[in-house]
């Protein structure tokens, strides 16, 4: 893929070659995120940040990792343009707003939305989530965050043992992330559910196809033994026909400190897409966890700002000139007590 | 008028001079607008852009102007003042934020209350539409459009040929485009509604007393006949004792591609204040019309942009300095595909 | 207290030294304020502005304070997190945005959240007001406005005489303002309020423990004399058992032209901490003291601008290099007719 110029649609867009260059780029960023340096690379430049449902962190995220590289950001400040109240076509927003603007992001409820988007605008547009649909960035995040956390590379990730636990059958994550992880080799999945949750057929079968390991097991012991990585997901109690039915699944797949130490491997890394639903003393990971070494959710979080400047820097075309733009900051980032 | 300082509420504020000056200072900056070209003449300056009424675009199109020119923005993200729900006066709410702010952009449903900002406030104010009253960046982009499309100049529109299709009587968009084309010789207004919806009889009488031709017809086909300009309004079925009542009208005020091939100067161009209904197949300008030239409804939002920048470099008394403060891009606009 | 990495979050934590600090710092950055001077110190630095209630003008003084600075801001635009909806806790939405951003400003409605923020937060935490809790930066704008209003400093503010009026029961902000006077010498109280709504004994026995003078009536008139400061607050009638109930007190606790000509010392200057109900004849100030020179509640907004931009310079750390980062604006700031 030329990332220059291009939408960002879906992970099925990346080759190995292209997360080479994402993940290099966003390596090159991560001072920059972490507020050490300042980057003026996108200086001049404007995002169009458009929300069609409520998603203050993803919004916040995107809007972050531009202003971070210089750029300045229009925001929506509510979930429907007043002009599509009035029966405007998605064809019309996307055209006069990406007259105003160098590069959108567009979350939408609906499936395919963002695709329509695009085919209107003037400027790239990055999909932050359409529904049932695609989310390319949260699955670029989470590969980011295996190398990181696992100290491997896009060579050695070969052969990587992953759990994905919970809810498979509706969660556009964990499909997103099967489908990116099938680029590697010989990667063995283990699916974790209740058999009403199960990961679809469809995904199972393209998985076995390109020469994986899967493994289904409704076990939440056996599923998680040996896993490098534990990908946890909320059980969705909406899902089934009585809330007393998904309780009884809820505890199953649930992790807490106790468990982690008796069943998992130490060097096992927890990542979860969140929110948690922390009211639940089901949590699926218990806040007894909060302060674990091996629960990497919030680097995850902090990996998704980086990740998401890193994919603004290629689709604008700026790689190249990231470095030459790094600035001191006068502010010292310290925080007392902690 | 004396731009430098002043609060733009209306368009009666605009003598030929003053057009002539804000056109040419927003040609210049159109390079800019279009992201080829960054501009800092606004360094350092912050904008509330205050909306207490929903219009997505509207508020993008005067945040991006801002930003473009290098200022910073302070938006609204409600529809009413937190604090004029506890029986806040228009006049202290005006006089806090303008404590805050270098400018702002006012847009409120009730006509009058802009005006009322502005007399409370510190800085100049902007409106961005007080209701059934004015909205003079809108007019402005119009003629703007006109004569960018048409290829004239404030010198050689005089004698044009304007249609205006639709709801006469109370878009408010058609009585200030009258108006400020009221300001030409020798206009030839045609204007073209259901009887129920007629232009006022002001303005019509305003119009003829300062010398032009005005043509009002019910019948579609002979309205827009040799006409420069063909702007086409939304019939508000609200306002009609029934749907159905306002049914009948709709497809007989439609445009589509084969009505203008047949019944429309080659040269016209089609311009709409938008939103169109895209719902409608009796859309006021058919979606089958999206490719062709003379739709000229997205480079008519694309001008809002630049016409803005120009309203604020001149409110903000820096438009000597425009062109010294441009800086080159590191990033190239562009479209895969496009 | 050390500003530099510290959360802010009650004004128990500012001693006289601290204030000398403070209010230095905020004089010096009123040029950048008003608009006169731009500023760089906070350059590459990101605010994560998020507020859990609606307060419009509060967000927009954070968030322009912030600009004014030379830095960036994400706000927050509806009052939830959506995560927060789904059960997640103030922990995790505090970690996650604070992996985002340099520092963060959070409003909340309930009484200690803005401390979880800050216990979870990587970053600094500014509380903009926790429900019936602390809004630390109201309390010194007030303070920092009557020294500045009365032309005194903190060495020469003891034995001054300060009427409080109105809801003294119920009103965080005298609460606090109450709090930060104590740090000085011989300060003479005067609280005047109908009797179910007195300040709270705990509030006046520890400022008669600290050595002050306080003397509580409900008569307005021996309550006002000779006040150097009349500091009127709303009577909230919906802490009354009816309308009527709250009406008979509403007259009584009003100020209007005549009456502060023929009660008040001429001296004495009228603060408020906002917003007036101005729906109500029986404003507690009566707009008919709008050009009133003594009428200091938009001063005081004006100064709640440059207090919050000193706040932040200090616990950025970057108060020393403020001077160095001025530069000139090109825009001059001026309105016509004012």
């Amino acid at each position: 893929m030329q990332f220059h110029g291009s939408h960002i649609l879906s992970v099925e867009q990346f080759g190995l070659a292209d997360l080479s260059v994402l993940f290099q780029t966003a390596a090159k960023l991560e001072p920059v995120a972490r507020g050490e340096l300042a980057c003026d690379v996108l200086d001049g430049a404007l995002l169009g940040n458009l929300f069609f449902e409520p998603s203050t962190r993803t919004r916040m995220s995107f809007d972050a990792a531009f202003c971070r590289l210089g750029g300045r950001v229009c925001d929506t400040t509510g979930f429907q343009f007043s002009s599509m109240a009035k029966g405007e076509s998605n064809h019309d927003a996307s055209r006069v707003i990406s007259g105003y603007v160098d590069i959108m992001v567009v979350r939408h409820p609906q499936m395919g939305s963002v695709k329509e988007f695009a085919d209107a605008s003037l400027v790239p547009v990055i999909n932050a989530g359409d529904g049932p649909g695609e989310h390319p960035s949260q699955a670029l995040l989470d590969l980011y965050t295996m190398l990181k956390e696992l100290n491997r590379d896009l060579n050695t990730i070969n052969g990587l043992k992953v759990a994905m636990v919970g809810d498979l059958r509706f969660g556009r994550t964990v499909h997103s992330l099967a489908k990116l992880l099938s680029l590697f080799k010989d990667i063995h999945f283990s699916f974790v559910s209740p058999a009403e949750l199960k990961m679809p057929a469809y995904v199972v079968d393209f998985l076995r196809a390109r020469g994986h390991t899967v493994k289904e097991t409704t076990d939440m012991i056996a599923g998680v033994a040996n896993s490098d990585v534990i990908y946890a997901t909320r059980i969705q109690e909406e899902r089934f026909e009585s809330i007393d039915e998904a309780q009884r699944f809820k505890g199953s797949y649930a992790i807490n400190s106790a468990f982690f130490d008796r069943y998992c491997d130490s060097h096992a890394i927890l990542m979860h897409p969140l929110p948690r639903d922390n009211r639940s003393e089901s949590c699926e990971l218990n806040n007894d966890l909060n302060s674990h070494p091996q629960l990497a959710i919030f680097r995850q979080t902090d990996n998704g700002l980086v990740v998401r400047m890193a994919m603004f820097a290629l689709v604008m075309g700026v790689e190249k000139d990231i470095e030459t733009t790094f600035r001191p900051v006068r502010f010292q980032k310290k925080l007392i007590g902690a």
